[in-house]
């Protein structure tokens, strides 16, 4: 961490940042130069509070040089995670389809879907109970029913469940789940963070649409401080002045956060755009740029799908993504 | 709403829509021109899923005309909201001043920060005792007993408190706080949403760092629609390209969401940019552009506040900033 | 065009519009709704002066239903237009790659990289001669003694060349050039468009880092209706809140704008992020959503490039960018 | 500046950078730490290319500590620069209000509408004579011809002139022009800022939509470089994802810039937006923030503006605007 001083700073209060510093096992070096004075700070500053630091009425300003994130950070683990997901399992090279409908509707619908998804090569099955609409006039998802129907479709394929939770009083519900999905909105309701920390199902966290790389590794570090270190973070599109697509892909995530983080990282290339001509192009571009996995939506009769119906894909579309992207996947190794 | 059809969209699927369209009382206008055909959609469109009309494969584009928001428009609620919080008010052509530390830390600090507020003029007090932070290694606030010391300060002072929540479960807590604050980061926080919308105090909802002014009153919406109308709108700052602040207070948000909604809007100076000399001329900005109110950090001993220091005033500058706020909205009258 | 009008309007008022609209060869169809009344203007829309009408106190909103664009519009034009540059092309499904230096150095850095890059299959060779650069303080590129040692290369190795332009003031210059290229800050420089318009080589239009896709093509707009229809569009990254990368990529580009228009789109994965290490994975990302090429800075020194090091990377590196993104290509038709 | 290295840098290579950093008068003081050394760099580092040093294979990270402009740095220039504008002036705490017609369109409407700004307070006339569109459809400005009729009505009522250029060619047409105006599109139109820097007339420099202050700082050091000292920043919205108003408008730009540079910065609510509604309270609080100055598009007929008539108000809404801005900075000093 670099601290930049103003020019008139008193030796009195400078000695007591150092003191405090010093308390805290940081060793500091200190430049003076002729305009300015910058103080750069050594061990183990994560743990720091930048704004008790940017407070002082002598600091001009406070850069940080390490992460403020440590079990998520890649420094001290370099090797990639590996996340079972029941039967299935995220990381370690491989490229891993989730794929279901946005909602669960009905039993023949999400059972359907995952035998049409597990035979394209899917190995998680995903469906949402809870939905997060923007509107509370539009289908806020079937709930707890939709849970019953989705451990319904792993009884009947043996595919693992992921489903989406909004709240940690949803938590009991989720017992035969076997990955828990945070959403983009959700991504800093901390409170649910803390309480998906507390048990050992994987967390799939989604992030936000505003959020930088950073906010989504201290996300992760919320859920992984309190214990839990299976977290799978997903992509899935930020907000910017485009608005031809609903989000813009932010690809380099990929290959960006692989240098930052340990932890797998996959796209979801449905929610990203709001555009349906858009997945298949995406799911290549994903494919290829490195993801551990893709999370689709797949509506075996998307014009009537309760929600979402723009971004659905039909299985046979489904089938061919998974056919090429694992094409690509081995192009990249000539 | 308008919905703009594809070229070869058969007659038997087009009959199947405006058929279902009907059905819920929405009277259709069709326009049919050499390169594309629009329907012109009649009614009450609020409550009309747009996604399940984007999702027929032969839409090309759908387009709202109403807003999707009810009982927070202003169209069918022409006069301003006026809510009351304790003994204060918020809307109506008044510039409430709302204002307290970061973080309440102790019942001397807190006491004495509402005594010198409300010398200064403040009507409400405010205080952290859940604290959002970016990193779990950050304080998080004394939490309940944080809200045990405000309303030890309202017991002194008289000032109505206003404090945030962070989870539905933490309700009980806020039994003698005047006003429930929804940070900006649990603004999409449905769940929240819904069970702040099933009591009666008023809530103070932030609008998120990336959200849309149609997102914040449809999120607004969800609490009315539960029943509970008392909703003040904050604008605290967006995100943007810029990294010299924090983020960019939207200051035309204020005028602007008056054009849409009857529910007052107030202004928070000091989360919008990170740094604390911006504080007293954005409160001036504010207090121009026709805000409801300020609502500002204000602590004795800045350098020492356990978070955001940076963004806090002390009490004499607060005194400048509500003697000149006052003057600047005498002087619009001219 | 979708034109709303306000509660009250007059008939008067009303009819003063349509027969103005009328004397355009626009058609009407005005739908009567209980809160507002809408007209649909169908026609040639696209040179209507939306500005004009939006000004009118009577009309609320005016919604653009088809795009503004005629001559870069794919619904006149369906086939893909392929653009030829010297011996090489770009467009009609092939992947053109483009490689050269950020700048221009000396005749022996220009003629060695052409020859390594065109030895991997790149078929058209960048350099950089003119620089816009941030800083007045920084290289500002050797300018027309640039040129004249790209010319050098091209004698040498027969690949075409490509470099950017500034001000139509230097056009004389770019007389051996084969495409001339604007660079995103120029992509409004509405001036430099009309002169690259008026004459017959291929431009390449870099797309504004803040531009939206339909103000790119309004810019291609400008070109083609001067008469120069040889526009290629280029994606080289968006400005976002998040700060890691200098840029975010928006690979979607690709996809989207191949069905809003004719015009090749290649990628610069050099220019958006910033960061060396995602060059490679972005280009193979671009490979796999069906962008029409890469443009890559390569350089064979990259630690004393004299700008931009930090983005190039070395002729090794290319050579196996341009061997895995063929294969890609080749992966998408299983 | 600070420079990270590498854990494993070797000593020859460290010494070859600072060897080099040396030469150009850089002080170096390194910080060695368990994980990082860090390099603190002293001295004129604004002149140093951050590119070279990024570039370097051992290098994780640079980050400026000194800004990298000079003329325009209030640290060397701590006063306030005021502006002649033939007999008005800019900056030193007054509130200069320019004001005129979007577009020049007749002898009659721009000595009409000079007459009326005048007489409500106006020192400054406006009035496109260029004008940058988004489409080549739109109208173009009446070019040449325009500013001959700017000239007439400065003589009819000896208020000074300001309009845009769009291209140094067009600069002897700028004779008798007071003051040049450099749209946000060109912001960094480098060698347009390099002409304008080599002549002697102010220059307004509109903030690019998607510019930081930094890069606005430093498109104004192109200008102040080449020799020309008298520029004026001016504020007029930046893009982000709101879609309601066409920008959002950075209030804060007023009181941080002003902390940067000595230059005097002034606002532009009229184009900010898009929406005539908005102009009124953003003045207000444009005054409030401190800004030095007001540009206001003033039409006598709005809905007959031949350009952004949506965003024109009346020289009677001018006259409020004018009274009340004038009466909120007198309060400010209460």
């Amino acid at each position: 961490m670099i601290v930049l001083l103003k020019k008139d700073t008193s030796p009195e209060r400078l000695a007591g940042l150092t003191d405090w510093l010093r308390s805290k096992n940081i060793e500091i070096h200190k430049s003076v130069g002729s305009t300015e004075t910058v103080l750069g700070l050594v061990g183990d500053t994560a743990k720091l509070d930048i704004d008790l630091i940017s407070a002082l009425d002598f600091v001009k300003d406070v850069k940080r040089i390490q992460e403020p994130y440590k079990a998520a950070n890649r420094k001290f683990h370099p090797d990639d995670t590996v996340i079972a997901v029941g039967s299935a399992h995220i990381g370690g090279g491989d490229l891993t389809l989730i794929a279901g409908p946005c909602s669960v509707e009905s039993e023949e619908q999400i059972v359907g879907i995952a035998k049409q998804v597990k035979a394209s090569g899917a190995t998680v099955l995903r469906g949402g109970a809870f939905k997060p609409r923007t509107s509370p006039y539009s289908f806020q998802g079937m709930r707890a029913e939709g849970i019953e129907l989705l451990e319904i479709a792993k009884q009947e394929t043996g595919l693992p469940i992921v489903t989406e939770i909004m709240d940690a009083d949803q938590l009991p519900l989720f017992k035969n789940v076997d990955m828990i999905q945070v959403g983009a909105r959700n991504m800093q309701n901390f409170e649910l963070l803390k309480a998906l920390g507390r048990q050992e199902k994987p967390v799939l966290l989604k992030r936000g649409f505003a959020a930088t790389y950073e906010e989504l590794l201290m996300s992760a570090e919320y859920i992984m401080s309190e214990g839990n270190e299976n977290v799978v973070l997903c992509e899935r599109g930020i907000r910017t002045f485009e608005q031809y697509t609903r989000n813009c892909l932010d690809l380099a995530a990929v290959p960006a956060l692989k240098t930052l983080t340990h932890l797998p990282i996959i796209i979801d290339p449905s929610h990203a755009t709001g555009r349906r001509e858009l997945i298949e192009p995406l799911s290549y571009g994903a494919a290829a740029v490195g993801a551990d996995g893709l999370i689709i939506e797949v509506h075996n009769d998307p014009e009537h799908a309760l929600c979402d119906g723009p971004q659905s894909i039909k299985p046979e579309t489904f089938d061919v993504i998974a056919r090429r992207s694992t094409a690509i996947r081995a192009a990249m190794t000539v």
